[in-house]
């Protein structure tokens, strides 16, 4: 059975990832979708279990798609399911930079993890979960950028925030 | 007539600024620079008020060059003015991924929007607000990146902020 | 009354020159559109007149574009049209640079020279005219990539070619 | 049963292309190398079966992987194999422009097939069968970049060319 | 005698580093590793003394070499240490752009001095020292990445905030 | 005494060149320019020895600096000059990518060569040798970017070559 891991922040998940998942949830039995919490960059808009359950509610119809939280070194989190590889999406060359130098690091802390990167559709290209916040905060509208199901508690984050 | 926006932060305007602004002066029938205040970027040298007034003392001789102070979304603030037509300087390769992301999302918030991006003289490629602001906190000579203009009031503004 | 360039080789033009036609036909008074002709480059796949045929038949309903043909120095051809406004689609990243190398030369050049850049809409970032050909010459189907009125034309010559 | 294909010019195989083929299978059940010959770029140093050949030597303790030859568009070898899945190794920037172009190029004729990439090790960044072919007929020693078992073939294909 | 200064933040000191000082001390006559101190950027892990004691721990072995604090701009410390060539470590393109950057500033501020690049070996490419710090808390293993002279000073110090 | 070599075609020499050779001869005692001669890549404009003229006319006040023909492998030529450094210059993005490549190369080839990076004069980062044949081809003026002293040798040769 072939399990990956798709790591990341989900601050909140946007239609970017899920594009990502769909796609991985196809090509793999399993998929577990790791969601970091970084004690130092304590600048989240939801904290921990809100982006888990933001997720949870934006991947009901895909059985084979599991969510956990994770805090440490990706690794660690990876033996600790027992899977040795690793998905991360692509968009833009800054991505590539950044990814790479981690999957190098990643692969030289254990030579048994493999990464492979995927390219979400181009009509996500231009969006990361810190731009559609900000463009929710600017009063613009992230409808077509995030699953329909979590919209609404995006919103009202936002306006409880900055009220 | 031929309307475009310039936008930007300007904390301070730089010389590589006013050649974008020259050239487009002269390119466009009427031009208007957009200050962006963002509330959460707290960190700006000079406040909303300030920078306008150091574009003002720096574009006096261009007729056709308006300055005005605009806070939320660029593409609102374009829809206020009554303008579909952007310009953005692009000095190099960072720019340029940040720039079309914006331009993306500019254009999928609303598809009138065009934004064009124009080069800086290559003397100023090397040159930015917050390098020059850097520069001249370590005591460095920063006259050949600033209008002439307004050179006194950043070194006062530095020098009054560091005692 | 702005008048402005858009210089290339058309070889054929494709769905994403076309976007970029037809925003500037917006937002400029009059666009040219300079088809060039090195003779060194001679593994065109249409020449020179081709070229220009199948432009104009992608263009009809535009009132204030024409096509032209030049051979030389752009700058030398923007001078004879007198026009000092030349702009360039940027799709991707290598795009950038080599588009930014020539600009920087054609206004050393001529200072008076500004050229201007627009992404086409991100539908198109991944094609080009010899992406489009080597995927017509594979059996692929570039219908989606192409103006619907020199579909046939590129169709036909490149079955005469194979043959 | 999870199956990809591994597609390439491979004139010749290097250690990194056998980096990314022994990764490959184990990820996956069944891998496919796919070597292109597109007839135009006739300036291969080995022809379409030496190169099939120079495969083979070079897997032959990998029983899940299968070497084939094809011509014409990627999507329909896969199609014809009945593979929705493309590997590809990515070592450097301009490999990840080229190779995203390609991926979507690829999704938009056929969008069930997806790409995903893979780095080779780091030992390989700097290695492609070009190089190889330009060290080794410079004199150079090209023994760590290329499977023991085809060295002599290389070696003796470049002296017979230069003769 | 060619004297050269090798600047940066060394917060802490990698093997990256110190492949380029190793090579520096052989190719140079004499070689002032310039460790800068930015009040404003406050988030260091090592205050400007403990940094210099790393380093000094990490090359012993190397007569030639010399270790300096500095703050302000680097050209001027460069002029009161009478030298005008600065080396700089390349890994990966943003660092490029930013170094080619701040070269350019220096060349503008004092024209006599010369940067020059080195890339440090590829198997440091990977490794930066914020990255060594954030493996280090999260728990990962450094020992390969940082000199053994001065390991257990960093995992103190690291056990030491984290408490 | 620190000898350097500065490897390229020169076809023809350019005031980029000529920048990086002059701040060589500062910084080293010894400075050897090297003129590749690759047999396949035949489409040179001047042939090895007229460019080695080229180039010697070029630099005529500088004692410290010898030209030199090879063929081969770069490192070679440097082990039977018993030099072990070597400096290129980089202009932009895409010179970084191959220059680093063929330095991890030469590194492999040989562990004790060296390479050196240095930015010319931002003035002349949009030249390059082949852009400056194609403006002169073309009939555009390239009286600042090439020496003086052989201005009329390029004119000539590119004058003979279109008859």
């Amino acid at each position: 059975m072939k399990k990956i891991i798709y790591p990341g922040s989900f601050d909140p998940i946007t239609n970017g990832h899920l594009d990502i998942i769909k796609r991985a949830s196809k090509l793999f039995d399993h998929v577990i979708i790791g969601i970091v919490c970084n004690k130092d960059k304590s600048n989240y808009l939801f904290n921990h279990t809100e982006r888990k359950e933001l997720i949870e509610k934006s991947i009901k119809d895909l059985n084979n798609v599991e969510v956990k939280k994770f805090s440490g070194l990706l690794i660690d989190f990876a033996q600790s399911e027992n899977v040795n590889l690793i998905i991360r999406g692509i968009r833009v060359l800054s991505d590539f930079e950044y990814e790479f130098r981690m999957a190098l690091m990643n692969r030289k802390l254990n030579d048994k993890i493999t990464t492979l990167f995927m390219m979400p559709n181009e009509k996500y290209t231009h969006i990361s979960s810190s731009l559609i916040k900000e463009v929710a905060i600017l009063g613009g509208d992230i409808k077509s950028y995030v699953p329909d199901a979590i919209l609404n508690d995006i919103m009202n984050k936002i306006n409880e925030k900055s009220t």
